[in-house]
Formats: C-alpha cells, sequence, structure tokens
C-alpha cells in the first residue's frame, strides 16, 4: 500500500476500498502519508466525493485512530447536540442544562469559533473562572454530579480527525460534505452519546448556503450515527439571520442566561425548545417537558451548577468591551433582511473570532442587534450596537455592513422563514 | 494574497490571475507557500484545468524563479529537442551530433528516467568516464567546441519547477497537462534555445495514451513556445511499441552507435531524421543535409568529440549485464503487438531504472528485442533476452511480460503504424 496509489484511485474517480481507507488514516496518523500527500487527497475527494461506504469505513478509521469513551456508569441516559456552526448560536448554552434538567446526561463536548462563526468554549470563557479543558475523569464527575458538562474534546479522542482538521483548514478543503460528516460523526461516536441531535445551518451565515447541500451532509451524518448504534436525529435550522439578538462571547453569555431565567427572544426559545424535545425524545425521555423546566427555574439551577462545577462564577458581571459604535437606520419601515455571513464578519472583526487558531478573542467585542426581520424600524434608530476594545477595529468592521440589511417601505408584508426548516430522521 | 484563497478560486473551477500566479510560485519557491498546500492546488489544478493564459503566466512565474541562459555568443543557431518520455527512447543520442554535424548547436538540457521510462543521462552514464554534470561556462565551452552538449540542467534554472516537480512526484499529481506543458516549457524557455522541437509520445508506453491527450499538450506547449519567442513545433509519435530493438542504458548507447554508424533500426533512423530535420528547419539551415551526416560519418565524429569533451572514454566496450534469460516465441505466425509499456516495466524491474530519485541504475540492464510487429516469428525461436547483474530480478521482470506481445496465424495482413502520427506547428 502507498500514498500515491491511494490518492490516484479518488483522483481518477474510483471507489476508495476499506483496505485503502484504513490504511491511509491510520499512516497519517503515524506521520508516514505526509501532509502534502493527505492534502492531495482531500482535494480529490473534495472535487470527487465519497459514496456511503467509502465515508463510513473513513469515519470508523478516524474512530480507531484514537480512544473511546464510555457512558455506562451513569444512571441517566446520555443525548448529545452538535451544531455545524453559525452567527449568535448560543443555543448549547441554555440547551445543554435544560435537557439535564429534564432527566438526561448531556456530555456536551464543544469547540473554539473559527473564521465568522462563535465557538461555544470561548463564549463560555468569558465567564470569569470558567475552565474549558478537563480530564475525562473530570468531566465524567461534572456530568455524574450537575447532569451536564460542556467541554474542550480530549487530545485522544479521534487524533487522526485533529490532525486532519488542521490541515484542511490550511489547504482549502474544508468545505467537504464526506469530510465535515466523518469529522463531526468520529468524534461524536467516539465520545459515546446513546443519541444525537445534530442542527444543520444552511444560509449566507452557515457553512452549507443551500438547502440541498444541507440536506446532504444531514442525512449523511444521520446514517453514520444510526449505523454505529446511535440514535441520530438532525434538524435544518435558519441562519440565513443570526439567532438571537446577539453575536459575540460574553454578549450571547447574557442572552443564554436570559432564556434560562424565562425570557430571551423567540427564536433562540424556539430552537432551544425544538432541539431539547428531540434530544429527550431520542433519550427515551418521552414524557419530560422542557417548557417547564425553562419555567420553573429548574434549568436555570443546572446551569449555576454546571458554571460552578468548572470554576466559574456564575455571579460576577460578564466583561463589557470599552467602546461601543452605534449604526443607525438609514430609513423608516419594514426591517426584511438582516444578513447572518455579515453580521458574522463583524463581529470577527470587532475582535469576536480569530483568524488563526492561536489568537485570543474578546470577551466583550461583537455585534448587538436592535431589530429582527419584520420589525417596524425608524429612520435614526439604532439598528446596531458594535463592541470591541479596540476601537480602531470599527472602520474595518464597518465595511462588512453596508450590504447586511434591508428596509422596505412601510406596509411591505413580511413573512419570516421559521428557524425549523426540515426533520431528517 | 494568500494560499488559501489562490487554492479556493481553482478549487471552485475560478480562472487564476496574473498576480494570484506570480504570488503563489514565488512564495513557493520562497517556502512561504507550504508543500501541503501547493499539493492541494496541484490536485485542484488536475482534476480543474487552467485555460492558455494561466498556463502562459504560469510559465513565465516559473522561468521568473531563476536564472536565464544566453546562447547570444555562439556563432550557429541554436535549436533544442524535448520528448515526453517513452520505452526504448535513445533518439537523443545520435540526434544531438547529427544535428550539429548540420550546421546547428545544440543544447540538450536531459533528464533522468522515472518510473517505467528511460532517461538519457543514465543511458550516457553507463560510457565510461562520463559526466552529466556541468556547470554553465563548462556547457557552453562544449556546446561552442563541438556542436552539441547533453547535460543535466544547472540548479539555478527553474528552481520553482524543480521543487513542484518533487512534490507533483509524491502527491498523485504529475498527470496534469498545464503543469507537465509548464514544467517542460519554463526549462527550455529559460535555457535560450533559439527553435524547439517536441516529441510529444502518445501510446501505451508514453504518459499520453490518447491521441486526444497528446494533441492537447503539444498544442499547449508550442503556443507556450511561440508567444516566447521560440520557434516551436511537435510531432505526435507512436510509443505503442518500443522505439529500436533495445529498451536499457548501455543496450540503447550501442543501438544508437549503430544508427550513428549508418546502421540501426529503421524506426529509430526514421524518426532521428524527422526530428533532424525538424530542428535544422526551425533553426533557418533549410539546405542542411542529415541523411549524408549519417552516411559519411561527420555525426559520429561530433558524437565522439561531445562524448570525449565531457570525460567518456569513447573506445572503452560498454558494460554487459552479468546473466542472460532469453523468452522464446510460443507460437508461429507474425508478430502483431509488442508492448511499450511492458517492455518498459521489465526493463525497470531488472535494474534499468529507479523506483526513487536517490536508487542506482544498473547499466548493463534491460530488455533485447529479437522481432518487431510485422515480423514473422517461429515457435521456440528467441523474442526478448533479459539482461541484469541481479538473476532474482528476472521472476519479477517476467511477470510484467505475459500480455506484452501478440502472434497471430502465419498469413494474417498487418499494417504498422507510422512512427510518425501527426505534426502541430
Amino acid at each position: 500500500m502507498d500514498a500515491i496509489s491511494v490518492i490516484r484511485t479518488k483522483r481518477d474517480r474510483g471507489e476508495l476500498t476499506p483496505e485503502q481507507i484504513d490504511w491511509v488514516i491510520d499512516a497519517y496518523t503515524r506521520g508516514e502519508v505526509a501532509d502534502e500527500q493527505m492534502s492531495a487527497l482531500a482535494m480529490a475527494i473534495l472535487l470527487n466525493g465519497m459514496n456511503r461506504t467509502e465515508i463510513a469505513r473513513w469515519t470508523a478509521a478516524m474512530i480507531a485512530s484514537g480512544e473511546r469513551m464510555d457512558f455506562a456508569s451513569l444512571s441517566r441516559p446520555t443525548t448529545d447536540k452538535h451544531s455545524t456552526g453559525g452567527v449568535g448560536d448560543k443555543i448549547t448554552l441554555p440547551l445543554a442544562p435544560l435537557v439535564a434538567a429534564c432527566g438526561a446526561a448531556v456530555p456536551q463536548l464543544s469547540g473554539r469559533g473559527l473564521g465568522h462563526t462563535g465557538g461555544t468554549l470561548d463564549k463560555l470563557e468569558s465567564i470569569p473562572g470558567w475552565r474549558a479543558h478537563l480530564s475525562n475523569e473530570e468531566m465524567l464527575s461534572v456530568l455524574d454530579t450537575t447532569g451536564a458538562v460542556i467541554c474542550a474534546a480530549g487530545d485522544g479522542l479521534a487524533p487522526a480527525d485533529k490532525k486532519l482538521y488542521a490541515l484542511r483548514d490550511v489547504t482549502g478543503t474544508v468545505e467537504a460534505i464526506p469530510l465535515i460528516a466523518s469529522s463531526i460523526m468520529s468524534k461524536k461516536i467516539a465520545e459515546g452519546t446513546g443519541a444525537l441531535v445534530l442542527d444543520v445551518k444552511v444560509g449566507s451565515g452557515a457553512f452549507m448556503k443551500t438547502i440541498e447541500d444541507a440536506r446532504e451532509l444531514a442525512s449523511t451524518m444521520v446514517a453514520l450515527g444510526t449505523d454505529s448504534g446511535v440514535r441520530t436525529v438532525a434538524l435544518l435550522t435558519d441562519m440565513a439571520t443570526p439567532l438571537g439578538l446577539t453575536a459575540g462571547n460574553a454578549l450571547e453569555v447574557r442572552e443564554s442566561v436570559e432564556v434560562l431565567a424565562g425570557g430571551g427572544p423567540k427564536d433562540v426559545v424556539d430552537l432551544t425548545l425544538a432541539l431539547a424535545r428531540e434530544m429527550l425524545d431520542a433519550a427515551g425521555l418521552k414524557d419530560a417537558d422542557p417548557e417547564k423546566a425553562l419555567a420553573d427555574g429548574s434549568a436555570m439551577d443546572v446551569w449555576r451548577r454546571m458554571i460552578s462545577a468548572q470554576g466559574g462564577d456564575v455571579d460576577a458581571p460578564l466583561p463589557v468591551a470599552r467602546e461601543q459604535h452605534v449604526v443607525t437606520a438609514p430609513s423608516t419601515g419594514v426591517l426584511t433582511r438582516l444578513d447572518a455571513y455579515d453580521i458574522g464578519v463583524a463581529a470577527w472583526r470587532l475582535g469576536a473570532g480569530r483568524a488563526r487558531k492561536e489568537d485570543p478573542v474578546q470577551a466583550g467585542a461583537g455585534v448587538e442587534m436592535h431589530a429582527r426581520p419584520g420589525d417596524t424600524v425608524t429612520a435614526g434608530q439604532p439598528l446596531l450596537t458594535l463592541h470591541t476594545d479596540t476601537p480602531e477595529k470599527f472602520d474595518y468592521a464597518l465595511k462588512a455592513l453596508p450590504d447586511a440589511y434591508d428596509i422596505a417601505p412601510t406596509g411591505t408584508s413580511f413573512t419570516a422563514t421559521p428557524v425549523v426548516r426540515e426533520r431528517i430522521a
């Protein structure tokens, strides 16, 4: 077996054999297959695709490159959620404690933002004292005592995926559905969850810009999970508009706490409840009542215990950016569009995200929105507030925004896109 | 400018801008663009192509990465030949001194074999004492005093191509027409020849298996040369059958000397003369008579001076392999096919070629053929003689040969493919 023959097979539109896939993943993890060989293979996969059999084997080989976790010692059924990433997508924050409050165990291994999308760990790190990195024993202990844990994946989980993900990021090979699906699912299957709900974003602020691509990615992942014994469901959800009224780290924590307190923007509450119902249903807890757990404060109780267990001070004030700049509405009328990608880029440029993995993020930076599509706005009223610690960034952020919204004449009819667009099981 | 945006442009079937091409070639040569980024780009180019404008700019950028040679001080017009590589292709050996004997200067920068194809430098190195590596001054001196020089290209010529060629070789990205064309032409244009004849091989033993691919490669290279002020012509020539009756290093030198002595196999003589006429014509020497220069010994005189000038002992016996194995004809009839690829693989396995750049080759190893397509053969007569210093290699070489030839019943009519199939100017 050699790397060139594997590359040539895929380059010439052939099907990779199980032996080729097992060998190339193992040899790449060991360093025998070089980065320049794997990146050529990744580009061939991006352009020529992989079929379901190849994707399943690729995923299995990445799982086999590392350890598998085991939650069999827990008394509660485990259920997890994964989002493909968007703008303002803080749903994991209220969702994990809410589902735990309803009786499931939620082992939520999360990531950091890259590019215009935010990352759950970056958001939670804006809470003073909170630690993302736990040992496997600490993770199990937080999960056992509070019902939920949100933390970074350990280095032992699917190391082949870690290496390949970093390579794809610098070689223009991120946007390949077979590689995205196998990357997500190898981590989730190795993590050992019993049930999984996938939130596949679609729209300008998402990775998948069209419903067809989102469907393809979702059904690929549902099949991978199901075939590995994980009860897996996917919701295709809207990411043409940002979720909620904030994009940024501390800004999104604040909004998440509002949801846990029974308030918060309607779209965030609706999606949190929709995903909670799916997670509970997949975990076999069909009688659970997540609406009640939000209303009676039990979800908030789990949040406080979960954050405290990882060193976070739940009563400390959240960081606030040193400088603000207000963007006002240029005309009176109906806000018909607020673009998720543009808002995400602006938040990123203000300091909420990072250009390279090793960059720090600003806890207080981001974009606050004062209207949602469908709302009536008046010329001169605040539309967006930009937050940053480094005011020289305002100009660059504003350059992302000239086409970020449309205002139509007063009286124009507007129909909102539902947050949940499709369900794939 | 960054590598990922350049990769994405080509990945998404866009046209690379001149600025993108100049930047990526320069940054790759300097090490700012990493091997894993260039290999992803090479795979995207292989699968999505480049148009003529992109290929011309890519070639110019590779030329600009190094020095350019200048033959303006020579009194004779310069003319050069390049073959895309085949089995038994020893044509450069008789051709360079022949064209020099007719009044042109032939600066023949050559390469080594890789895979099943032979390399001119490997062949000449079987002559005791002969040196492939000359300084630019030595090269010019041999060319000035003898009229021809065959040597390795210096490190200063198109260094971007050297780096990219080595990368393509290990990443399954060799077979891309835009990259093959720009690789060949960047070296030839930087070398500074005034005229160039391209011998584009087509058939099982060549890189281009179909006449359509060979045409595309040839016309791309002719356009590149012409646009750079080099008078360029291409012949598409047959490589379904090996050239001549030998494939191997010393074996091919022996056959080349036979041609220079006025003998040798008809196909080798015919192609040598056809290419000589094109080279002389392109150099403006329309009255030259290469047939006469072969017959009167003047080409042989140049050969002897040229080899001697590079340290070669023209009167020393050529190396002979220690062991021989004869393959006999299994039946009586007409030999209708002798496969260039299979013969090339057998010669390579016997030790005539190398699997990796740093491997040594055996001077005496190779395959001697005792019949050509169209010849009548008798059951039991010698068909092939295999030569090697390492007899344990016979078995592996024989495994390449079961389907290497067809013998049809006596009386079957046979029409030979002409050696020169098409001309593109």
